[in-house]
């Protein structure tokens, strides 16, 4: 494929502009610098190799991912210091973090329970070595974290076992991300995350720790939350591609930093024409994950991707000037990270141009 | 992993009871055979080589199957006799189709317009061999096929052209599949497929051509299609597997046929387990693809998944007497064929015991 125009590509596929990708790449790292804090990206979001590479070749601190299995997947490909946002408590999961952690005793994880401690104390003891761990703070969802009035006592259980190291906490608000509007959503992230900074402060003076770890942020908030004194280092992630329901939210109009390029579109090619309203493509729920938000399509003018029942394997494009057989149509996705999810591959190109293709590695990693 | 028991897998992960599955292969064949009608299971659903060989060795005539990369895994496979049940129209896939006609020659695609009929015609003359054809008719959806007022044409023209050889029509009523009134679904599916029936009489009288395939349908409509006397052959694929949205639609009560078992589940554990309210699983929409309806627990009574915000790496699971951290919940998916696309392997089961693994080796071939 090296060499052909992104419209010769088979469909549907992904396609990376490689320079879009870089600049905003770029862009993050340089407005965290400009506020003093770290980027841990979120390696969910694209699952791949080289992007993580990309990111630390930018600077980044380390990668941030969400399970054991991937974060082995990166640790095999040398990616180093990464965090794994997400609690590990079951035996095999276990097993694989003591796999990382020997090819990777830098790793931070999280955890959100004394009764999780005590598994990764144990673990620890094995391996003879400390295990460097965040205490998980519940933002509110409640879907993994300690409450805020569990996690000062947590953070000093963590302290106080020989086997693990307390590095600081993670707390990442997931609901905030898509507030639209700007006001309403820095004054949810602040709140938030000033709390959390108080209780980091209270744990280092009970602690004498200093300069514990805040880690949390993502695309959403990623400009808010770094001018919050506390947080030492963001892990945004879907700010790589971009996606739809990003681009829908409402950024600080001060900071030019929010206006991330659509590096990741999707193509998808017209099958059937036999309708004088919509024509039929190759992108079903199969290729494109289905959201609330609609696609964006960026190639033609006036035409719409329809969520209508057009089955897994099928999309329904309608409007005017319809496209005929075989016609490429490029669409930005609604959300970036399960889509993703659904493909193998990224076609990098520059200037149309495809110049790399890259594994979707982690994609699958699933158990 | 063989030999563990299914409680023992890494999670998320799919298994498939092979008892069940072998009871629902056989249990549609029979049905259909007492009908005198065929089956070609449509692959879309499973994706999965092993699958289809327990279809063959069970009777069906051939298999179904939506795309050209994924015929050509299956013949490759050394699966024969297979549909490609989606119109073939650009350079990629024609190509991809060449590959599939040397390998398996009695391969039969659809076509649903004349632009496309002079594509394969011409592609037949290249390959000196003549493309079977089913003509595509559009079932009401607008999706893909020929309107029934220029389907008749078309056929003629099929049969004219020199490379192509006219085997019958398809007419697929996706839309039908999940009304949940047993008579309803009836009624529509009746009157289209007789109307389709007509139409291949027409085109049967005027080309002296006889016993032309018409084939379609799919696990909601099975047993009505099978008593509409001009369908040949029937396309079901969900049954293999069952999902939540199959279980819930009104099968024909006179017919024992239609009560297949929930063959496929999907495993989950416990994370997190810090409210009384819920606990937080691993099984998010990377894992369970999201849909109207909700996923059927099993393993456990009175606990439900919940499709709140918890993200595309968890899942929230409510109910009373919540299960503790680690724990393993099992689960009927709410549509299997998107869920399956989501996962690389089915992990097989025999008495609860894991007797093989299979990869689902259609899975990602997009383009």
């Amino acid at each position: 494929m090296i060499g052909k125009h992104k419209l010769e590509l088979d469909t549907p596929c992904l396609v990376i502009d490689k320079s879009k990708l870089i600049n905003n790449i770029e862009m993050m790292q340089k407005f965290a610098v400009s506020k003093s804090k770290h980027v841990r990206p979120h390696a969910k979001t694209h699952k791949c190799v080289e992007i993580c590479q990309l990111q630390l070749d930018a600077g980044s601190i380390g990668i941030s991912i969400t399970k054991p299995v991937e974060a082995y997947e990166l640790a095999k490909a040398k990616i180093r210091h990464l965090l794994i946002t997400s609690p590990i408590v079951t035996k095999h999961k276990l097993a694989t973090l003591a796999k990382i952690l020997k090819l990777a005793p830098e790793t931070m994880i999280v955890v959100d329970s004394k009764a999780n401690l005590a598994q990764l104390d144990e673990l620890g003891n094995e391996l003879n070595l400390s295990i460097n761990l965040l205490v998980d703070i519940d933002a509110g969802i409640g879907r993994t974290g300690a409450s805020f009035d569990t996690a000062f006592d947590l953070a000093i259980a963590v302290h106080q076992h020989n086997q693990t190291t307390l590095k600081g906490i993670q707390c990442y608000a997931g609901h905030f991300q898509h507030i639209l509007g700007h006001d309403e959503r820095q004054q949810a992230s602040a709140a938030l995350l000033n709390k959390a900074g108080k209780l980091k402060q209270d744990i280092e003076q009970a602690t004498g720790l200093i300069n514990l770890i805040q880690s949390g942020s993502g695309t959403g908030t990623y400009e808010i939350d770094s001018d919050i004194t506390s947080v030492t280092e963001i892990q945004p992630g879907s700010y790589t591609v971009m996606d739809k329901e990003y681009f829908d939210i409402e950024y600080s109009v001060s900071n030019s930093a929010g206006h991330f390029q659509p590096a990741m579109t999707l193509l998808t090619s017209v099958i059937s024409a036999n309708h004088s309203t919509h024509v039929t493509v190759d992108a079903g729920t199969k290729a494109l994950y289905k959201e609330a938000t609609h696609p964006q399509i960026i190639s033609h003018e006036n035409l719409n991707y329809e969520w209508h029942y057009f089955g897994d394997e099928h999309g329904k494009v309608s409007g005017d000037s319809l496209p005929s057989v075989g016609a490429v149509i490029e669409m930005i996705v609604p959300h970036c990270d399960p889509t993703i999810n659904l493909h193998d591959k990224f076609y990098v190109v520059e200037d149309d141009i495809v110049v790399a293709v890259w594994d979707i590695a982690l994609r699958g990693k699933l158990a």
